[in-house]
């Protein structure tokens, strides 16, 4: 493989391997384990509809339904009726979801320790900007496909 | 979400939009589309064994043995039983395989391009010396732990 096949690999490897580590971290999360992102983005934005949180994860909103019918019913969120569009629902952290954002954002740092060893700081910040833009580009080229 | 989050929320995009990318480019491979990195190992290290592919791909043996029956099916590899060890087999590429590389590697470098656009070269190699040093580390953790 070359180098750029090669870099393609290590972003598979670190998607895999973080999944992984998250999930047996979180073991006594339940299937919240399996929704970090979604779980962490609620904790800002609480009361956020499913369709913003798809766009916040960049993904469908076919998958975050899912998701949000998996967390609901094992109590991590509930949702509402948006008096707004009666279509929509907004979603919110129960107790049980706030109280485990803690063990959330532990397992995430120690993830990130552990991924940053021995690499300057300099380079950590050249590789977060990198990364940022190609996911844009990654995200306008996928909107932009036929 | 914090910068260290948020980038493994980047990480995620770009493995799924690379996989949504390349299953829509290599929709003539079929399954093969699917596992592109195996075959482009395949392609340099044609006759390897399934452990020597888990390694290279660092995956567990078990996802390997599904793909490799999964390809073999479709008619992409064959294998061959190892002399020098009778569990084991050898991996090939078939003529049809071969056949695919060229679409494999056009559907790689196009999809890098895209990434890769408005960055400069300096910051995309420091981008790809912490990215391997980071999978590095993720092996090394996942293989340390309990």
């Amino acid at each position: 493989m070359d180098a750029e096949q090669s870099a393609n690999l290590w972003i598979s490897i670190l998607y895999r391997y973080r999944k992984m580590f998250m999930s047996k971290r979180l073991e006594d999360c339940g299937v919240a384990g399996g929704c970090p992102f979604l779980i962490l983005d609620l904790y800002e934005n609480d009361g956020a509809n499913q369709e913003q949180l798809a766009a916040a994860l960049k993904t469908d909103k076919a998958t975050v339904a899912r998701a949000v019918q998996k967390l609901e019913a094992e109590g991590f969120i509930r949702r509402e009726e948006d008096p707004g569009d009666k279509r929509a629902y907004r979603v919110f952290l129960t107790a049980k979801g706030k109280a485990a954002i803690p063990s959330f954002k532990s397992a995430f740092a120690e993830w990130n320790r552990t991924l940053e060893d021995g690499i300057p700081e300099e380079a950590l910040a050249v590789f977060r900007q990198t990364l940022e833009k190609m996911s844009r580009n990654a995200c306008s080229a996928v909107k932009a496909a036929p």
